[in-house]
Order: C-alpha cells, then structure tokens, then sequence
C-alpha cells in the first residue's frame, strides 16, 4: 500500500493507494467520528462493492443509498435524496458519509456532507481512474445546474481518500480512458517526465499493469496534493488544474450531461487549448501531436462536436467559474508540462481552433 | 448610526444600526467586491424597499431575484431559483448576494451564496424584527426539509449586516410579535439586566418607540456577536442561543411550515423549556410566570398545540441538530439569565412539561 498526504493544517487527509483497499478497515475506521455511517454509492458500483465495504465498517451502524449513475442525476435532486435517507435514519452531526463511486458520487456525497446540518465528515473510497487521479482528492464538491457544469457546491475537504486500485479491473473501458484524460493533462500542466512516461507506458496502462497503474495514479495524486497545498481554494495555481475543462465542460453542458463523458470533454478541450497554444506560439507542431497521439492511444476523442462552433462554445463557457468581469480565462499550455491562465485571447483565433477540430459531418 | 463588530479575524465584519439606512451607500458599497450585484428578496418586501435598495446600489450592475414571501418556500427549489436568476445574468465568483427580507430571505440567500460557484460574497439588509436581532448576525444559512428545519445549509458569514430600523414601521405586528421571541430568548438565556429591561419596556417595544428599539437591537447584535465570536461553529456556547428550538421547531415542522411563524414556535418552545426548568428545580414559578407573562404581553403564544402530544414531539426533534447519539439534547434556562445544554432529562418529565401547556381543545 502506497500513502500520501494532503497537507492543509487542520484539514489534512491520508490518501491510500492499493490492491484490496476496500476492505482495509483501517483505511476507514480511524477516520469514522460517531457511530454512524452512510454509504452512498450508485447502482452500477453498488453490485460490486457495496457488501464488502459493509463487511469493512461493520463495527459500525451502517445504512446505505444508492444512486442513480450519471452525469445526469448530479444535481440538488440527487443531493435532496441524500438528505432525505440521512434523516430518515435519524442521523446526527457525527455521522460520516463515505463515497464509494467515481467522480459523480464523490461530488454529491461530499456536497451532501458539506450540506447536511450545515457540515458532517465524509470518506472518498474511489472506484474509477477518474475519481483515483482527480476528483477524488482536493475537497471540490457539488452538483451541476441545466445552465452550468458545477455551479453549486463547496470546498469541503474529506477525512480520508482510499484508492483501491482492484476497482479498474471491474471498470468499463470508456470509463478507464475518460481517467486517462485527466492522467494526460497532468503531464501536459505540469510534468513533462511524466508526460514521456506515460508515452512509453500507455500500453501497459490500457492493459491494467498494477506496477504502472500504481505509479500512475500516485504521481497524479502527489500532483494534485501539491497544488491543492499550496492553493486550496484557487485563487491561483489551482487553476491550472482546469487545462480542459472549459472548453470540455462547454461540450458537456451543450451535448446534454452524460452524452460525452468528463473525461471525454476534457481530452477534446486540451486538444483545443493545445491547438490555441500552437497559434500563440506557446507549442510546436510536433508537440501538438505527441498531445492527440497519446491521447488517441487512451481511446480518447481529439475532436470537438460537428455541431458546436465558436459561438456556441461561448455561449457555455460564459458561465466558467474561472470568468472574471465577463472575460473567459482560458487555462493554455505552454510547451509540454507547462501552463498558464491567459484572459486576453483574441476571439478569432479560440474561433479558428475550434474550426481546425470541428468533426466533419 | 450605531455601528457593532462581529470579530471573527479575517471572516469579522460590522453590523450598521439606525434609521434611513437601505439609502446609505456607505454600508453597503465597500462590502461589495466587483460589479455585480443580485438583490434577492420576497414578493412582500420588494414593493417596499427594493427601488430604494437599488437606488442606493446604482454604481454596481444591479440585479434581483423576487421569492414567494413564507417559511414554506425555504426549501432547495428556492436556492435553485436564485442561482438560475444568477447565471441567466452571467454573474461571477466576484458577484455579491444581497438579501432584502427577513430571516427565510437571508437564510437562502447566504445558502445561495454560500453554494454558487463554491462560495460568493453577500450582504444581510435585514427588514424584519427577527433578522435584526438574530438571522441575520452569526452566519448560519440553510433551507429546510420535509422531514427537519434547517437540515441542509452552511455556515458562511456576511460582510456586513445593515439593519434599517425603519423597516419595522412596514412590518407586519405578527411579525413583530415573533421577533421578540428572539428579543425574549437573549434575556433569559444570557442577561437578567435585559429581561427587566425588557419588562420595563416592553410597551414602548410594542408602540415602535424608536430609542427602545435602537437598545434592544443593539443588545441583541451585541449578544450574539460575543456568542459567536466565542463559538463560530456551534462546539459551545452558541448552542445556548437555541432556547426554546427544538421544540419550536417541532412545532413548526408538524404544523407545516409557515403555519406557525418561527418565532412563534420559539415562545411556545421557550415556555417548555421553562416549565422543564422548574420541574428540574433550575427555575421558580415566579421566574416561569415573568416569561410567560412577557412573551404575553408581546401577543406570543405561551401554549403548545393541542394535537401535539409528547411522541410526536419526539419524533419531530429526534432530527435536532443537537442530537447526540441518538439523545436530545435540551437548552434549559438556569433561572432567568442563565441557560444549559442537557441530554439526560427523564422523557416523562419533558412529558408531562408537554401536557400541562397543551392547549384545551
């Protein structure tokens, strides 16, 4: 078992990395306030899981509710369900709430703790790349509104994040390249060594190697934990992070959540913040294309939506958290393993990326 | 003016009290941090005070959102309206909330606030009596649910509270009535030298007298703000301020909410405690007969409702957030000025406090 630290003071967290993890009882138990659990899971992961993780806790009163699986049920009417089975079982403040899911299941139970009697603690036990590389770690919680990807939500930090690496190998593959998404985009913000190790090692990722899925999600997460360190609430670095994500969010919201997958959007937006990157000046060609190589290598789409030009792009990215006075703040690269926050970027040139990657029809 | 400070380092922030203040810029304007500003507020206050609001706030890109007006619409599909009104005009992280209203307003707006885009500024421009002297000080935020008050919320602190007692010359006297609850609560549960104030002047109180309303205000912020100076978060002390909550509460939520006003439900809830109290040997007769007698002469009940006997009580405060482990815990008032958090009082003796204040059928 691997374990890193998220370091936030008073805040701090454990992250556990490994084979059998979910039933690891001292991956839980320790971080366990109350009596109390509620173990809120989804009803893809729940047949799987579910029974072990009960098995794990089952020094304590445990209840469960499980979800409906999909970007689409990620909102206040997920999060109101959540409340009701907490009060249904009478839970009280000291109850802890654990996650057992990927991202969309971490992000309610975490805003559903960060909600319910205005703050209780809860656990992430991740069970898709997504969640192990990303979304798990960070305390970013919340739910998507039909107008904006994530606009509802709150920092909330969980007590403990358990990786349980057996959980890929269950894992559809759609799901499995939409984390490798994520995997690439840190070696494109921030880590070109990386970047290289992944071009070497896609192959025995995409064939579930444990050396190189260990590796993998705990250098994403060391990654993670350093930024979110030195930036909980990005008000800077943290930013970075995003390198994707608005362009990628703005396909999601506009395709209907749930029709491309997180990952999915986010892989298509770094192919156009790359692309806006080469027009800048700020990437080579060759770079560019090591960036759609590695990325089709997971699967994973480098094309934007036939449907979507640049005004309808706009039109969703208006609503980008990272928006200030009405300027977009487009996270772009610079090289490979590098990146920046630009808000001066001619329309016309983000217009003729997009075109450059529009899908023919 | 007379001007307060909650002091909560960096998060610390003034209270503004005194007549004509909706017109001064100076309360608001510096506590606004970019362009924008949402004025949320309810179909009974808008009419009264929102063009002057906005008047005032007219150097900023001025929005608002109107809510239906009552208890029953503090819920999740309120914050959803709000945010919607926020995105639909494009608003930022650097957005600022304002509530125009009384305690539902403030609640959901600071809930609102507390949620759009992982925490935005707001501003509390208090208009009842009840927001005056409690909502609207202290940070607590947070809508109800079918099956508890208050079960989904935040603590997320204002940048300023402006309390404009010229409001209370709008206000309805139902309204009024349920805001001395509140008044009421800061006497008995932490100043006998403002009970007797409060019995000397409780006539003035009720004729609007403009000095006797500034002190009390005053006494109350004063109050609250050395309570939850001491304790942010509800660990402590702070929960002495929910004399006579939890069972009001139980009253609210059986009655259905908006039926009984909360601070309604407060006085009924406070003479329980009371009458608690006396049967513990913490309080005199003649001290719970001075409580009921000024909460009568402030038109509150002094009764519980006749349908409501001690299971259903129970089974309405069991949901408390100051149930530990499956135990109530009471606030019980050591005489008049004084209060306690108790969790082993005989349920036969809260009964039998129940039946002697049900009233007849």
């Amino acid at each position: 078992m691997e374990q890193l630290k998220v370091d936030l003071g008073s805040r701090s967290y454990p992250i556990f990395i490994g084979s059998g993890l979910i039933s690891a009882a001292d991956c839980f138990a320790p971080y366990v306030r109350g009596r109390d659990v509620m173990i809120v899971s989804n009803e893809t992961v729940a047949p799987l899981y579910l029974e072990k993780l009960e098995k794990t806790l089952s020094g304590f009163n445990v209840h469960s509710v499980i979800l409906k699986d999909g970007e689409q049920y990620k909102n206040l009417d997920g999060i109101e369900s959540i409340i009701t089975a907490l009060l249904r079982n009478d839970a009280g403040r000291d109850v802890t709430l654990v996650a057992l899911g990927g991202g969309v299941v971490g992000d309610m139970t975490g805003f559903a703790a960060a909600c319910y009697q205005r703050g209780v603690d809860f656990i992430q036990c991740a069970t898709t790349l997504l969640a192990h590389v990303d979304s798990s770690v960070g305390g970013k919680t919340g739910v998507n509104h039909p107008l904006g990807k994530n606009m509802i939500g709150a920092f909330h930090q969980p007590k403990s994040v358990v990786i349980d690496t057996d959980t890929l190998r269950t894992l559809d593959r759609r799901q499995l390249s939409a984390g490798l998404a994520e995997v690439i985009k840190y070696g494109i913000m921030w880590d070109s060594d990386f970047f290289r190790f992944l071009e070497d090692s896609m192959d025995s990722i995409m064939s579930l190697d444990e050396e190189s899925l260990v590796r993998t999600i705990k250098t994403c997460c060391s990654i993670k934990a350093e930024v979110v360190h030195e930036d909980e609430r990005e008000s800077g670095v943290r930013a970075l992070l995003n390198l994707g994500h608005t362009f990628g969010h703005a396909i999601e919201c506009h395709e209907g959540y749930g029709v491309w997958l997180h990952g999915e959007g986010v892989a298509a937006g770094m192919v156009c913040a790359a692309r806006v990157a080469v027009y800048l000046g700020r990437m080579s060609e060759d770079e560019f294309r090591r960036i759609t190589a590695l990325l089709e290598r997971a699967s994973l789409p480098v094309q934007v939506p036939a449907d979507m030009n640049y005004d309808i792009f706009y039109e969703n990215m208006i609503h980008d958290k990272k928006v200030r006075n009405g300027r977009i703040r487009y996270v772009i690269p610079d090289g490979i393993g590098h990146a920046g926050v630009l808000d001066d970027i001619p329309a016309e040139l983000v217009s003729r990326a997009i075109e450059d990657l529009r899908k023919k029809c």
